[in-house]
C-alpha cells in the first residue's frame, strides 16, 4: 500500500501544474467569454476555439492522453497514451480537475475517456480503427448511452432499450438521457447499452453496441440542464433512438456482455471523477481562504471567525482522507483488478462527491451572493459535484453494496452476537 | 399565542388554494415555454404574457395585494390591500411558495412588496402618489439597492456607495449588485441605500432615496446568475449608479433613517420569504412521496425503503416545526411589533433555507438525475433556497445576533456558572 | 391552535419556578451526597430523605399530581390531581425537566404518572382502591412492565412473556428488563404486559395485568446502567416472572385489550417526556451560556469564538421549535383526542430526544473535562436523553411511522408525478 | 508514503490477534466480574488479577512493550522494546483499541507509554534507574499532571500550578484533575506541569517536573466520572499539590522546556489514542453487524433495512478514511518528525475521537437498550471515545490550528482572490 508517486508521475504533476498556471488558469476568462459570445451568436452548441488551441499545446508538451493505460499491444496498435497506471493517473485527475473544463485539453474528458478505453479492450481491430484511433487523436468525440427516464436506471434490469438481431443487423429502440457529450457536434459515436436478451437471467440480459451519432433513427431532443446550467458544447441530452439500424458487427464482446463490459469499465472512470472532485474541492478551499483573508466585516477578516476557521479545518480533513482514500482504490486496482477493489470503489463514489458537496458549500457561503453567480467557480462547482451523487448510481445504491459486504464478513459464521461482559460468550 | 387561522385567512386559503389548482399549477408548462420562446425570439427580458394574464384573474378574484399590512388612511389614501396582519398572510404566502414565480400573479413578489410597504410608511405623500399607486396596481415593479460587490455587505457599515446634497438635489456614486427585479424593463424606480453621513456614528451614516430607474448615469451593466439560473425577465442585476441626480425631496424620511428603515422593512420580507420557502419545501416533499411511490427499483417502490422513510420523516418534522416558528415570529410582530421579534424573525431567517435546502436535496436524490434538470422544479427550488441563505445576510451574521441576545440574559447578572451537584452554588 | 399557557398554567409556572429556585436547585448538591452516601453505607437501594422531605414541601404548597388529567368522578372519587389538559401541564413538566430527579418531588415522575392514569382510566373500582389511591398519595411506586431483553421489543408482536388462565388465576412467565422503578424498596406494583392470546390477530394477542411485586416469582435479577449511571433508588431492573399467580380480576380491561391500553398510554407520557427534555436543553443552554461567558482561551471569553455563538444560536432555534411542536402535539390530544394526534406525538418522540443530544452534547464540548463528569449534570444529561431515543420505541420506528402517513396522503390517488413544466401533468 | 505493513508489524499483528482471541476476549467478562467483586468487597481502587495473569502471559509471548521507539542506548541502557517506528506500531494499538482495558496486558497503556517515553528522552541516567525500569517492567505505574479545574487549561498559558526553586527544592503548589491512572494504587509518579517561570514569554514560562505519588502534600482528592463511568481502579483524579517539595533534580530538561517536552510528547500519544479509537469503532461495526443480522423487527432482520444499511456503510468509509489518515500522520513522524506532521496529527485528533463516537452511537441505537448498559462495551466506549474529543485539547482548538496552516499558504501573497472568470486576474 505505497501511495508515493512515482518519479514518472511526479515529473509529470510538475509539467501540468506548470501548464495550469501558463495556460489553463488564464484562459478561463477566455473560455466564460466564448460560450457568452457564440450564444450570443446563435451558435451556443459549437466547440470552443479556446479549447482547440490549447489541446495543441498539450499535445506539443505531451500532456495528451495521459489517462490511457494500455500500451500499443493492447490497443490494436495504436500508440498513444501514457502508459500510466490508475495511482499514477489520480494526481494529474485531480490537477485537471480544479478547472471543470481543462481535462478535454488533455484529452482526458468523460465519456471519452471509459469509451476510449472500453473499445480498447472489448473492440475488434475495426471499432479500434473506426473509432478508437481519432478519439485518441482528439479529432471526434463520443457518448456513452445508458440512462433513460422512465425507469430508476440504477437498477440495470429495468433497462427497457431493446436491441434486436435482425439478419446481419441490430436494430436499436428506445430512449435516453443525461447522455453527456452527445451535444457537442463532433460527437460521432455512442455506446448504446440495451437488451438484447431481456429473458435471460439479471446478468446477461444487457449488451452495448457502437451507434454513429448519424445512423438514421437517431434524434437528439434536447438538452438537460444541471441546477441552471446547460454545460454547453458538451451538454447532457435526450436521445430518441428509433429503428437505428447497425451492422451486427458493431456489437462489443457478443450479446449479454453488457453488464461484464460495465463493470471492467467503471472502476478507472470513478477513480477520475474522484480524483477531479479532490482537485475541484481543494480550488474551492484555496479561494475560500483567500476570499476570507481579505473580506473584512464587522471590523475584522472572516477568516480570522472561528466559524470559519472550523470549517476550513474540516474541509482539510475530508479532503486528505478522500484523496487518501482514492489512492487506495486505484492502488488496489492496479494490485489486484477491479473486481477486488469493488468495495473500495464504491466507497470513493459515496465519499467524493459529498464530500466535494460540502467543501463548496462552504466556499460558497464565506463568498456570499458572490458565491452562487458565475464570476466565481463555485456555483457550477457544487451544481457538478451535486450531479456525481447519481451519476454511476445515486449513493445509497453505492451504500447499499458496500453494507452488503460488511454484513456478509459475520454471515458465513451465524454466531451469537458475542456478549463479552455480563453475559458470557 | 394563538397559531390558529382565523376565518379570514381560512376563506383566503381556500379561494388560494382554489386558484393554484386551477390557474398556476397549469399554467407551469406554459410558464416555463413562453421563456424558452423569448428566449430564442432574442427577449429574454421580457415581460411575461403568462403572468400578466393570471394577473388579471386574480385582481378579479380578488387574490390582490394580499399582504399589504396597511389601511388607506394609513397608505395616504390609496385604498389596495388586504389589510391581513402577519400571522394572517403567512400561509397564504405559504401556499403562493409552492410555485417560485406565483407571488407576481398576486402583486405580492419581492421586493416590490418591501418597496409598497416602505413607501407607504416612510413616504411622503408625492411619493405615494408616484411610484406606490402604480406599484398597487401592478402597472410597475421596482428594486431594493443595498448589496455591493466591493465590499462584504452584511456589515452594513462596510457599505460604500454615496449620496450626496448638492443644492436641491443628491448626487449618488457607488456600485450594487444582487439588485432582484431590475432585469424586468417595467421596473421603475430603485430604493437604493447609501451613505450620506460616512462621519456619523454607525447607526446613522446610511440613508434611502427614491432613484427613477431610467435617471441619467443609472446602468445595469448585467444579469447575474443563481448556479445557472439568471431568473429572466426577472432578473438579479448588476447595477452603475454614476453622478445621478435626483431632486433632495426624494429621499425617504430624511438624511441618516437608513438603518431605522431597513430595520422595519425586513421583519415582515423575511416572513413572507420563510412561509415561501416552507410551501416550496411541502412541495418538494410531495414530489419526493410521489415519485417514490411509483419508482421502483431492486423490486419494490423506493418509498417502501426506510432509506426513504427516514427521509421523508425528518422532512416532514423539519417543515412542521419551521412553521410553527414562523408562524410565532408573525404573531409576535402581530403583537408587539417587528422590534420585539427580531429574535424570532433572525431565527426563522436561519431556520427556513437550510430546512428548505435540506429538504429539496432529498427530494432532488430520490428523484436521481430528473431532480437536477428542468422538467421538475426542484433544481430550480434548490438554487432559490440556498440564495436565502445570503440575502437579508448570511446565516452566520444572523447566529452571532441570536447568541448575543442569548448571551445577555446572563450578563447583567455576573454570577459563577452554577456548579450544582458537588460543588455547590 | 392557541399556544397560550392559561392563567392556571401561568399561576401555576410562576409557583413551580418559585418551588424550583427556593427548593430544588439548592438540594441538588444533598440529592447527591445522600446518594453517595448511601452507596458508601452500603444501602444504594434505599429512598432518599433529601427528596422525601421535598415532598411534603410541595404537597404543601398544592404543586402535586400536577399532571393527573382527571376529576374525581373519573377516578373513582380520588379527588387528587390539578385536572390540567396535556398543553397546560406541559410548560409545568419542561419546569420539572430542568432537575431530572425533580418530577418525584412532585409525584409527577414516569413510569408512576403513566401508571395512575392507566388504572384510573382501565381499572376497577378496586384496583383504584388498592394502588391508584397510595400512588396519588405518593405513599408507593410502581413500575411498568413490556421491554424484554431476548426479543426487539419495537415490534410488540415479539414480546414472549406469556400471561395464561389458570382457574380463577393468571399465571405469568416471562422475562423483563429496562423496568425503571423497580429498583425502588417502595415500588409496590408492575403493570406487565403478555401475551394471552398468541393465537389471536396482531393487536389483540396482548394482555396487561396487575403483578404486586412481592408476588411469589417476582424476582429483580439486577440493575441495568444507561452509560454509567444506575439511577439508583429508582433503578432499571432486569425481572424473571416465573410462574408468578394473581387473581384473574387483576388484568386490566380484559384479554386481548393490552395494544389498546399502551395505545391509549403513550400519548401523555411522550409529552411530558418530550417537555422534560426541552427543559433539560433549557438547562444545558444556559450552563453553557453562563460557563463560556467566564471561561478565557487564548485571550478572550469562549463566548466570543463564532463557534460558540453558531452552537447558542443552533440550540435556541432547536429548542424552541421542538417547544412549539410539542405543544402543538398537546393541544391536540386535548383537542381531538390521543389517536387523532398519533403523527405528531411520533414526530416529537424523534425531535425532542434527538435534540436534547444535540444540545447538551454542544455543552459538554463547551463545558471541556468537566462536562464529562458529575460536578455539573451535563454528563448525566446526556445519558437520560439518549436513551430516550430507544424508550418507547427507538426512533426509526417512529420515523417509519411517520412517514407512513405522510405517503398514505397520496397513496389513494395513484397518479403520476406531477411533471410540472416541460412534461406537463 | 508507503502504508503496507511492515513484515515485523504483519507478525506482531498475527500474534497478538492471536492473543486477543486467546487470551483478552475471553477475559471480558472475568474483568467486568473482578470489579464488581472487588467494588462489592469495598476494594473498589485495587489492581486486577485479570490483567496482573494476562501481562505474564503477554511478556512469555514477548507482546511487551510494543509501543517504546527507542533502542536500548537510547533509553540508557535499558533494553525493553519493540523498536518499532510509530508506523509500524499504529496497527498493533488498532487491535489492542478493540478492549478498551486490554493495552495496559501489553505494558501498552496511556499515560505510561508517554511518560515512559519523556523519562527516557529528557530524563537523566538517575530519573531512567528510579522511574522508566520499573515502568518498562511494569512494576509500577504513573501519572501525568497537566490539566487544572480552574482554569480553560487548553490554553496552556492559563495553567496556574506553581513550581518554585527554594535552595535545592523545587515546591509544588497547585490543583489538577483528569489525572488518569492516579487512581492506581501502583501509580508511583507523577510527571508535574507548572510555571517556573510565570514572567518568561509564552512558551518558556512552564516546567516538568517529576514527583513521587507518596511525597508529602500530594493528596488525591477524588475519582472523576466519564459519564458515569469511574474507570477503576485507573481513575481519572483531582489532586491537591501542596507545599510539596521534590529535589531540584527532579526536573526534566531544565527550567521553561515544559512545553518543548509536550510537544514532543504528544505526537505518538495521539497516534496511539487515534489507533485504539480505531480499533474500538471495528468493533462497533462488528457487533452492529452481527446483531442487526440476528435481530428480527416486523418481520425481517434490521440488517435488511436500508437506513441500517446506510450507516454501516457510511460507518465502513469513516473508519477506512480515518486509518488512512491516521497511518499517514504516523509515517510524516516517522520520516520527517513530529513537528513536521503536527497539522496530520491535529487533524486525527479531531477525525478519530468524532469519527468513534459516530460509529458507535449508530451501535448503540441498533442494539436498543442493550446499547446503553454494560452488557456490552458500547456504552463504555462511547464514554471513552466522547472524552478524547477534549483531551489533548478540545476539536475546536485542533481545528484552529489547521485552519490556520491552511490560511498561511496564501498569507505570504497577499493576492487577491483570484476571479478567473469574467471579472480576469
Amino acid at each position: 500500500m505505497d501511495f508515493d508517486y512515482s518519479p514518472k508521475t511526479k515529473e509529470l504533476q510538475a509539467r501540468l501544474l506548470q501548464f495550469m498556471d501558463e495556460h489553463i488558469y488564464p484562459a478561463e476568462g477566455a473560455h466564460h467569454a466564448e460560450v457568452e459570445a457564440n450564444t450570443a451568436a446563435g451558435k451556443r452548441w459549437t466547440p470552443l476555439q479556446t479549447i482547440e488551441n490549447l489541446k495543441l499545446k498539450a499535445q506539443e508538451q505531451g500532456l495528451w492522453n495521459l489517462f490511457y493505460p494500455l500500451d500499443s499491444a493492447q490497443a490494436g496498435g495504436i500508440n498513444a497514451g501514457a502508459g500510466l497506471t490508475n495511482q499514477e493517473y489520480a494526481p494529474l485527475a485531480e490537477i485537471m480537475g480544479r478547472v471543470m473544463w481543462s481535462s478535454e485539453v488533455f484529452n482526458c474528458s468523460a465519456p471519452d475517456t471509459g469509451n476510449m478505453e472500453t473499445i480498447a479492450r472489448y473492440g475488434s481491430t475495426e471499432h479500434k480503427q473506426q473509432w478508437l484511433k481519432p478519439l485518441l487523436e482528439g479529432n471526434i468525440r463520443s457518448a456513452f448511452s445508458m440512462t433513460e427516464p422512465d425507469v430508476a436506471s440504477s437498477d440495470a434490469t429495468n433497462i427497457e432499450t431493446r436491441i434486436e438481431r435482425d439478419g446481419d443487423d441490430y436494430v436499436i429502440n428506445g430512449r435516453k438521457w443525461w447522455i453527456s457529450g452527445a451535444g457537442d457536434p463532433r460527437c460521432a459515436v455512442h455506446i448504446v447499452m440495451g437488451k438484447t436478451n431481456p429473458e435471460s437471467d439479471r446478468h446477461t440480459q444487457q449488451s452495448m453496441i457502437l451507434v454513429p451519432s448519424n445512423a438514421p433513427g437517431v434524434t437528439v431532443l434536447r438538452p438537460l440542464n444541471v441546477m441552471g446550467y446547460d454545460d454547453a458544447p458538451h451538454g447532457h441530452m435526450e436521445i430518441s433512438y428509433k429503428n437505428v439500424c447497425v451492422p451486427a458487427s458493431n456489437i462489443l464482446l457478443g450479446e449479454g456482455r453488457g453488464f461484464e463490459i460495465a463493470q471492467g469499465r467503471l472502476g478507472p472512470g470513478r477513480i477520475h471523477h474522484c480524483m477531479r472532485l479532490i482537485g475541484l474541492a481543494e480550488r474551492a478551499l484555496e479561494l475560500m481562504c483567500k476570499r476570507t483573508t481579505q473580506r473584512v466585516a464587522f471590523g475584522k477578516p472572516i477568516a480570522s471567525q472561528t466559524v470559519t476557521q472550523e470549517r476550513i479545518a474540516e474541509a482539510r480533513c475530508k479532503i486528505d482522507m478522500a484523496r487518501l482514500l482514492t489512492l487506495k482504490a486505484a492502488w488496489m486496482m492496479d494490485v489486484a483488478g477491479n473486481k477486488f477493489a469493488k468495495n473500495e470503489i464504491a466507497m470513493i463514489k459515496v465519499v467524493a462527491p459529498n464530500m466535494a458537496c460540502q467543501v463548496i458549500d462552504w466556499a460558497m457561503q464565506a463568498f456570499g451572493g458572490a458565491g452562487m453567480c458565475d464570476d466565481f467557480p463555485l456555483a457550477y462547482a457544487y451544481a457538478s459535484a451535486r450531479t456525481l451523487r447519481f451519476a454511476d448510481g445515486p449513493d445509497e445504491v453505492h451504500r447499499n453494496a458496500i453494507a452488503k459486504l460488511e454484513l456478509r464478513k459475520y454471515a458465513a459464521k451465524p454466531q451469537p452476537v458475542d456478549m463479552p461482559i455480563t453475559r458470557g460468550c
